[in-house]
């Protein structure tokens, strides 16, 4: 019984690995079409986030069904705790992956927008998709020095935020009323998407160290949408 | 023993609904902050919003707790995992009404907009409140007919978005660029508010009715964010 259910439990871990995977993808590929104005690369993301869906949904029916019949306590009652969190945070990535590809596809054969914000949101998907891949490597390894490198890096992605406030608001850039749009929802995705990963990485350090602190700032938070 | 545990869980749904209030009353200040160009009432949904995360911190240790302790099963099973959700659900809520309250305070003693993007964002605070304010009765009764309710009203929401696009994109009604910014962060927002109250009614329907493609339905999702 015992057996089987550790083995239960090495195979949620898998599945939240594996959906780390294919979101750290979708957030890599939207990147890239975005940039590359590449409707091809927008459909596949798109396309891919039904799969993201189907692995929220049977962790979470795993978990239920684990709690439920194995009634795990301590340190397996927050693995199994944690997943059903770490699913919800992996899902709401691979949707703000979809919004970006959307963004990226209605535009096309143009880019969503020119200038320095273009600019700025090329830089904004690079640091996305390099916290993305990051996440995947905290849940793969649980090397806590990654969760202090994802939560450092995210304030590239927060400065960045910053950063197209003054360009829109301040210099007032010359952009298109449909750039200003497209700009204003994009940042937000990419910057939000930086929250997610530091929010998955809080989950994880409280798993492997037992701190409830930890969760508390699991939270996505601080003054980053202040306009 | 299961004296204490029903007492528990009592308590835990009393949490819920008590937190609703809190995130309701938010949602409807900053409605108001919004429309009235009101700086005092915008700081008192900031300053607020410390008492709706402490709700939420609460109620997932209570969760915890329960789990641990009294090893639930079944509907119980299901009332602690919902109120976990639930907690999460409004704990994004209330940041929604906190990110509209720092719009109103940032334009201050100005709207934050105006013209028919102001009109079609007062309706917008309206719907949401309404919404919101259904919630809290979903959670006080459990009267399935409320969540379908929010569901249908919902699409009011939605619908002002897509109504928010042309007006931005297709007519290009005259605005500033600090207008348009903040037009498209907060129509935004206020949708977001909605798909949130239909996760949580989806939520509570699973909980009454053992559903589980309801909880399918719990994602925020659709196409509501196509620009």
């Amino acid at each position: 019984m015992r057996k089987i259910f550790q083995q239960e439990l090495a195979d949620l871990g898998d599945d939240i690995y594996a959906m780390s995977l294919k979101v750290a993808e979708a957030v890599r590929v939207a990147g890239e079409a975005l940039r590359e104005a590449d409707i091809e690369k927008a459909e596949r993301v798109i396309d891919a986030d039904n799969r993201i869906d189907e692995y929220e949904d049977s962790i979470e029916a795993m978990c239920l069904s684990l709690l439920a019949r194995q009634q795990p306590v301590a340190t397996d009652l927050r693995l199994v705790v944690s997943a059903m969190r770490l699913s919800a945070t992996l899902e709401r990535m691979g949707d703000l992956a979809r919004h970006v590809a959307y963004s990226a596809r209605t535009r096309y054969p143009e880019h969503v927008c020119g200038g320095p914000m273009f600019e700025l949101l090329s830089d904004m998907t690079h640091y996305a998709t390099e916290v993305a891949e990051d996440l995947t490597r905290l849940l793969d390894t649980h090397d806590l020095e990654i969760a202090e490198g994802i939560r450092r890096k995210d304030d590239n992605l927060d400065n960045a935020l910053k950063r197209s406030f003054e360009l829109l608001n301040v210099e007032q850039v010359e952009l298109k009323r449909h750039e200003v749009v497209n700009s204003v929802l994009l940042t937000r995705f990419l910057e939000r998407l930086g929250d997610h990963c530091v929010s998955g990485a809080n989950r994880l350090e409280y798993l492997v160290t037992g701190d409830l602190d930890s969760s508390v700032t699991e939270r996505l938070g601080g003054e980053s949408f202040v306009d």
